[in-house]
């Protein structure tokens, strides 16, 4: 390898690009430089508001969710949405040491798509990724319209308004979010701190009127519409089991989101899923639990939340509608963590070819505006597509977690698999004993979601389960072809085994002219430039007109050879574009065509409109064949200047 | 003046192009030559029925618009219906005549337009213009919308989509007029006379049974709605006569397309005229005389002609229907007139740089096609934003036809004023002795038109004539911006006066690229073929990917200068342009920079959204910038051809 010319050394006196100032500073804040990145990290604290929304959300719905399929055998059957809500905290205890363990073995994010990805292999890892994708858009969807649902059942005006309303939600927190993680972050932290903080006040409210025994049973519960009662099934245990799970959705989101903390990145991600799984577990039990107690119902008109919460506060006070307006806020707001996660996920995708490459840009406030974007859109396609109906969206939402939650806990234990075979070492580490003893936890881990994925897929198939069952293969689809145009073209630009092009020999310019003037006189002076081998072109529909041009190009003309090209049938582009593939198909090898196009620029835009804009329309026909240069020479005609000073003055 | 060089001489060895077959010629026709244009001319059975059926049509309800005036006074006031219609027939006479010597005089067409502008100056000609387009695109909108409320009242379940059905009726008669006047003249002879036809059989029949005596008055005549009966006034006159002169909008419609007839173009337009005429005004005259005979009445249920047509034709059988069945088709093709007027008189204005110059192409049918598209768009906006009602159109309806009749008839008036004065010849032909009864016609002609606008316009104002009154000003303004943008634009490229610009002594090239491969090197070899001073340019945003980018440039980059312009921002535009400004900023006189982008065009469109598109991009924020030349380098990847081998061989 020969060592560089000097003249290849760069210029480092050249001051790097800063923007200025302008409505965006206004609007997201100022930019901020890549070495800031450090210093948007978020620490624990901020992290929770950030990832945990959309987990703690759902406690909001997951033992109203068991209710209603046990309902189907009686008020009696209640009694076993404990024990079913204890085995869900179990699946949950092994899916959070799942993914404190991905935490730990990927500490640069990316959770089921990098660990199906380095341990299953690309289909697996697409798969998961297409699922959570798909699963994070619904996010959006879902908890928007549950959240615009609540208002509009507070305030019925809205609910004309509701696919409006919701668009504006999406809008409004994709918004935020353009701000950047840590801005999002600390505006969020608010709600979900105060959502907690209520939670935990009314569960704790009720447990001490228990224990004083003044808890009592709800008052004026809702009437129960189960119309038959039939008996306590297997499958009716496994159908209310896997929709409590719905409790789940959420967890993962950590894992894609670790390059959002602050060092040591790992272990604060990891401390933090931890407290997020056990808030999550403390109030999924304590409220189905109670839920119990109280003879809770469900149904449509009440929610159990708030069937508990007014028997512990003894009534629809202040700290009533303090928590359920906590509730309404977090349900909008676990929107927010699909926008952390969807972004992150598909700049990884993207990273690997398997989405477009611009995704993997940062926006000058550090985030991935363009995910952010695409996010949002997709958001509010679904809410208008689907009215915004929670009804509607639901079915759809929570298999594509569930499938990626397989696919994590299955690559996790293929890896500790391999790593206890080769008895190895891990990043220098030996490997702990323990390795079979992960691995039994994390194979039992996949099982039991792939299972609870069936359950989901089969259950819910027919209420519109089905168009993520076809949605997702056609994302995976998608991303397959969108990698191999990327890896062929990466193959044909390559330049291995190419021999250097030789220097181009001969140099054709074509000068297309609608007549003679300033503009078409400073395109051919460019021309000139350029190459000796001018033809300048015109396109006749008026024998008059012809003579005319002919004859000031007489005069104007340099010398430069002139075709004029009859055009019977008033067609202006098609002459010229046949006379351009006759004049291409004698080329010689080492020989470029170059196309010079006079192109009028006006000063004032609506201008445009007054002119044919052959220029633009040559070009678009000329881009795609091969060989063929274009080249527009502007002439701008500032018609404030007097006339008859050259253009060139006033360049 | 040098003789030209030799080379300039044209190639006459180079065929003309013809455009091949497709989907275009199946829908509107093969295209056609502009030596055919003597071909496609019409005769004046054709040319009747395509100028005529917006005059004619007008006898389907310019009585009853007397007869409603004239309620306000009571039936009695029916009996100066006959005179008053006698009178608007003496206008229509004087218009006529005006009309047949501005055909002799302006054998090249453009009626008041070129009257206006020829013997009143610029300023009238353009009121002129601005006040028949509007009337054009009003005929299309009005008649389209009578049509359907026709159909309507027929099958009411069309009520409902009657904007869709208008809409759908603009697009058809567009369809029809692009496939060419002589086609669309055929298409639409048929109803016309077929309308002629049953509207003589009709008068025709109750004249012969009224002079057996067996006409006999209407039966079951609608119930006159006319609240109070008030005094007869000359006011109230006036206003029934300026509503029946809705009869003479169409009149001027020959006069603009002469161009459309045969050889001797200018008598067979002035036969066609007086032919028109003739039929308007015996149908009018026998329409009005026989409506007062029979005692009908005007309303809202039924129309005059339809009380007319049953009481001659004894009953609503089958000739009634096939009366009101052609009435109805005439009020739509009405339509077609204005489709025949708008476009050629927006040519004449184009021509003379009112209007975008681009209205005076002719297209493959040798129609102006983007006129008829443009007339079509109006009239589709019109009946959308006034919701297909005829009573909202109404009243903006007609008052730019009398202004036009108004200018024509004053413009003609200075004409004979100035030839006789001169006492001299007009085309080389002594001018009659009659010049100053024809000056007094047109000027007695020139003042009952303007009358008539000015009561148009005071007793419409309030229903909508403001409209109209504030449109023709904004369209007059608008047309002389874009003249003054023409004439500005024609001074600033004008040759005369300006020196020849010196040759390009340096020229510069900048080559911005994002990686070393194939197409950057294609394009590094374009600009070697422009010049020696070749400035690569890179930002980069990550200092591991500029070294090696420096590293790969030192070994293809052919000892070109490259420049790395770090972009902590991450922003991938704005440094390049803000280096090209310093460039640009040192440049000498007589030195020109051309940007070469190497642009990447797939194969398969989609690809497109897998690119930045950065190419695209830089050429938008460049074009605005003087003394700038942006030139696309396109690599073309060839996919399915196998790798390695050089573009230029495939190319």
């Amino acid at each position: 390898m020969a060592p560089a010319p000097q003249s290849v050394a760069p210029r480092s006196s050249i001051a790097a690009y800063k923007p200025s100032r302008s409505w965006r500073t206004w609007l997201f804040g100022r930019p901020l430089a890549t070495a800031d990145a450090a210093e948007q990290a978020i620490g624990k604290g901020v992290g929770l508001a950030v990832f945990a929304s959309d987990a703690l959300s759902s406690t909001a719905y997951a033992t109203q969710e068991i209710f209603i399929i046990l309902a189907v055998a009686g008020v009696g059957a209640f009694a076993h949405a404990f024990p079913i809500s204890l085995t869900i905290v179990g699946l949950l205890a092994i899916v959070t040491l799942s993914y404190e363990q991905v935490i730990h073995a990927y500490p640069n994010g990316g959770g089921a798509y990098i660990v199906a990805r380095d341990n299953l292999g690309e289909l697996p890892a697409q798969i998961a990724a297409g699922a959570l994708l798909t699963d994070y858009v619904l996010t959006v969807a879902v908890s928007v319209s549950s959240g615009v649902a609540q208002l509009a059942s507070a305030f019925p005006a809205l609910y004309g308004h509701r696919v409006v309303v919701g668009v504006v939600f999406v809008l409004a927190i994709m918004f935020v979010n353009l701000r950047g993680v840590k801005e999002s972050g600390a505006a969020f932290a608010v709600p979900s701190y105060f959502f907690i903080l209520m939670m935990f006040a009314t569960v704790g409210v009720a447990f001490a009127k228990e224990l004083l025994g003044t808890l009592g049973r709800v008052e004026d519960p809702p009437f129960l519409e189960s119309a038959h009662v039939g008996p306590v099934t297997l499958f009716l245990l496994l159908h209310a089991f896997s929709s409590g799970t719905t409790a789940l959705t959420g967890v993962e989101a950590i894992s894609n989101g670790i390059t959002a903390f602050k060092e040591p990145r790992s272990r604060n991600a990891a401390i933090t899923l931890l407290w997020m799984s056990g808030i999550l577990a403390t109030l999924f039990l304590t409220i189905t639990f109670l839920a119990g107690r109280i003879g809770a119902v469900p149904s449509e008109s009440e929610t159990v939340i708030s069937q508990l919460t007014r028997t512990a506060f003894g009534g629809r006070g202040l700290l009533y509608l303090a928590t359920i307006g906590a509730t309404t806020l977090i349900l909008v707001m676990a929107a927010n963590t699909a926008y952390n996660g969807f972004p992150r996920l598909a700049a990884l995708q993207a990273q690997d070819s398997f989405l477009p490459r611009q995704l993997t840009y940062r926006g000058s406030r550090l985030v991935f505006s363009r995910g952010i974007a695409v996010l949002a859109i997709l958001a509010c396609l679904l809410i208008v597509v689907f009215q915004a109906s929670v009804t509607s969206l639901i079915p759809l939402y929570a298999i594509g977690v569930f499938l990626s939650f397989t696919l994590a806990q299955a690559g996790m234990t293929r890896r500790w698999w391999k790593l206890g075979r080769a008895r190895g070492v891990d990043k220098g580490q030996p490997v702990s004993r323990a390795w079979f003893v992960k691995m039994v936890v994390n194979g039992l881990g996949a099982l039991l979601t792939a299972i609870v994925t069936g359950v989901f897929a089969v259950t819910k198939f027919h209420d519109g389960a089905w168009v993520v069952l076809l949605v997702i293969p056609s994302l995976v689809a998608l991303f397959f072809a969108i990698h191999r145009h990327y890896r062929e073209l990466a193959v044909h630009l390559s330049l291995e085994d190419w021999g250097v092009p030789s220097r181009i020999r001969r140099h054709r310019v074509i000068l297309p002219i609608s007549g003679v003037h300033r503009g078409t006189v400073e395109a051919l002076r460019y021309a000139r430039a350029l190459s000796d081998d001018i033809t300048a072109v015109h396109v006749s529909m008026d024998v008059a007109d012809a003579e005319a041009i002919r004859r000031k190009w007489g005069l104007w003309g340099n010398g430069v050879r002139l075709v004029i090209l009859d055009s019977p049938y008033r067609l202006l582009l098609e002459p010229v574009l046949d006379y351009i593939k006759r004049i291409s198909a004698q080329r010689q090898p080492n020989e470029t065509i170059t196309i010079v196009v006079p192109q009028f620029v006006p000063r004032k835009q609506w201008h445009n409109v007054l002119h044919a804009q052959t220029a633009v329309l040559l070009r678009l026909a000329l881009l795609f064949k091969p060989g063929i240069v274009i080249t527009n020479v502007p002439y701008h005609v500032d018609l404030d200047r007097p006339a008859g000073m050259p253009a060139e003055e006033i360049a």
